[in-house]
């Protein structure tokens, strides 16, 4: 497991997007499956969220152009600013399909009939296989079952639902305090491969019971996007799907944010904090991977740069593979930080490799300096592994979390969809 | 064995880099190792290329802000436009160390004095592991043995030393005709890893007994170039040694090609067909491929979208896991396509995948068509691949190669160094 930070001020807590007051969920295995496929799992393939009162929602979608139909629907039904539910399923991805859209609206509209809302106050998403009908059969049928089911601690089975190939649940939830209230905010991510920056990459749902106004809330998932999901790649190939959503029910009775203030900022840690363990997991269960890993560029002249450079490194498949093989080839770090889109002098670079084990300089100014490969060693044999990329030229620093490229990668998606 | 494309006017020949009249060459093992290899191997590790009189020389180097030392010397010898020859070395590749260029400008010392000729006259280049110093002890040793054993046929031990983890050598020459006069041209290429475009892509030597002014020669190289060697991607990872060389020593006695007539148009076609094949080779040796995967993207309203996205397709990761499995997972392709940094409208797009086996549409204004899974299987068993994307915008086409993505690719990468 890998561990989270701790931050002042900001408890973990369990629930995931149950972890709010106000908020129910559920997922039930309805029979999805597609063409070829012997799908014998009991996995769940179908998950709802219900909030008690109606939501403030917010949302960010890929850039890919090739766009699922669920998005399409999404960003029809959220243009008011608002939401009860989510309605989501896995193993077919109903993107690349004629029927798409009105598919995605049966879904909405099956959801709201067992809630008596109306299909647009739900929020659609589908994550599988692109290009193959979704047979709606299997989803009609299992929706009251799925609705009726709906409970307070839902949040394993919804998350379970969206698993792909992931490897294990993603959740996370956090106790924080607003004016004098205390609020909760949790969410759930499903994401495992198909997983690039320039979006929210991936399935995320991300619930609190804070009272805050539409346009803050839209303006604080799409500042926290770009600190996290957005700097997470596991295979440089952004997904059609992508989507994260979140809703705000207000129960918490907070004064309701709406200017940029103290709490405003304080709810935009709340964010930062859920979405950047959500991030973190998912690179660490990359499609394959072994190890996370972080890249950390920091002196750089801009953001851009800093970003620009760390993504640059955990997306390069050499240095992910050299990660893999516990093999300090720090020449393949240097290789990708030169050809990163970015302005800098390569020759004031410096590079230090950490874990858990320890830490050890590789490369100074540019050049490589002597160091033991048997520490090497032990640092690379850690689950979660630090680049420092110091560029030497500001003050700004930015993050970035992938994995190492494995065999179980190229088994995984030599033959996914059967 | 790939197949090479006929072309009216050109006969393919033997003999690579030797191919030409008036090139010798040679490669030896001097016994260069890196730290911690156990290097048993007979491999050559040292190459030398050696012209019967001063060449004309053009050259395009890597994008890569990390620049290996070979390539700022051999960027000032021949900033005069004249060669003589081409020293090279594999297993190290100089970059990266505080005293690479002196390094460098030894190796091209070592080879003058064994000619009676100048450092200067040089062409250096080095590929291997980045970031150890050059032992320069074996090439000292090694070089009048080397220089020694030059001749007319020495080509297959030259294109020997500059292998790395290529699994076979790659070579190309062709005959033709300028002005009545016979001409050949003829090259060897190394590169199976750290291959993407942006640039030339790794160490390519061409040789010809053409003659034509340095300001066309270089004009050739960085037109063809564009077609050719960058749009290859093996592993989206720009070198840092990456460096296309030609040298041309006139004496075939054509027309001297100093302006824009039909003989340079046919010369380009030379250099096209020779870089054209080589690149081709390299794409299908990529590290642990099994298939060469080609990707032509037609009908785009520019060649620039055309290229764009033909790279994105053979560059992602997931679908070159597909195309390893034999899967016809066409939704990953249009996913690429769509991620694609350029503007068409997606919903006009067609996909059709073929091979020697025969053709299939998968998909039509970008949404499936049924096609038969049995058919698919047989045309993705072949070991050339051919997607064909048809944009409906314009009439511009680009082609890129690639390979698939398999287990060896992680396996000779998570433990390159040793």
């Amino acid at each position: 497991m890998i561990e989270k930070a701790e931050f002042e001020g900001f408890e973990y807590i369990e629930g995931g997007v149950c972890a709010a007051q106000g908020f129910k969920a559920n997922g039930i295995q309805c029979g999805l499956k597609h063409e070829g496929s012997i799908n014998t799992s009991k996995k769940n393939d179908l998950a709802v969220i219900i909030a008690d009162k109606e939501c403030t929602a917010a949302a960010v979608y890929t850039t890919n152009k090739v766009k699922g139909a669920p998005i399409q629907v999404t960003r029809e039904n959220i243009a008011d600013g608002k939401a009860w539910g989510v309605i989501v399923n896995s193993v077919n991805a109903n993107t690349c399909n004629a029927d798409g859209v009105e598919k995605a609206q049966k879904m909405c509209e099956l959801a709201s009939k067992e809630f008596d809302l109306k299909p647009s106050d739900f929020i659609v998403a589908s994550t599988g296989v692109i290009g193959q009908p979704l047979p709606i059969e299997p989803i009609e049928k299992g929706m009251p079952e799925l609705c009726k089911g709906v409970n307070y601690n839902g949040n394993t089975e919804a998350v379970n639902a969206i698993m792909t190939t992931d490897t294990m649940p993603k959740e996370c939830a956090v106790e924080f305090t607003l004016g004098g209230k205390k609020c909760v905010m949790g969410g759930m991510l499903k994401g495992s491969g198909m997983i690039h920056p320039n979006m929210a990459t991936t399935l995320t749902f991300i619930t609190t019971d804070a009272a805050v106004s539409h346009e803050f809330l839209q303006r604080a998932l799409s500042d926290v996007i770009k600190t996290t999901l957005n700097m997470v790649s596991v295979d440089g190939d952004t997904s059609t799907n992508d989507m994260v959503c979140v809703m705000a029910n207000g129960m918490a009775e907070n004064n309701l944010i709406a200017m940029d203030n103290d709490d405003f900022a304080q709810f935009e840690n709340a964010l930062f904090i859920v979405m950047v363990n959500l991030a973190r997991m998912m690179a660490r269960d990359g499609e394959g991977a072994t190890k996370l890993i972080q890249c950390v560029c920091a002196g750089a002249d801009s953001v851009q740069t800093a970003q620009t450079v760390a993504k640059s490194v955990i997306t390069s498949s050499l240095f992910k593979a050299a990660m893999f093989g516990e093999d300090a080839n720090w020449g393949r770090i240097l290789c990708a930080i030169g050809y990163a889109d970015a302005d800098f002098d390569i020759n004031r670079v410096d590079v230090n490799i950490a874990s858990r084990a320890g830490k050890i300089a590789v490369c100074r100014n540019g050049a490589g300096v002597e160091f033991s490969e048997e520490e090497a060693k032990k640092i690379l044999m850690e689950e979660e592994i630090t680049i420092l990329v110091m560029l030497g030229e500001g003050e700004f620093n930015a993050t970035a979390w992938g994995c190492d490229l494995t065999y179980d990668y190229v088994k995984i998606n030599g033959d996914y969809r059967s």
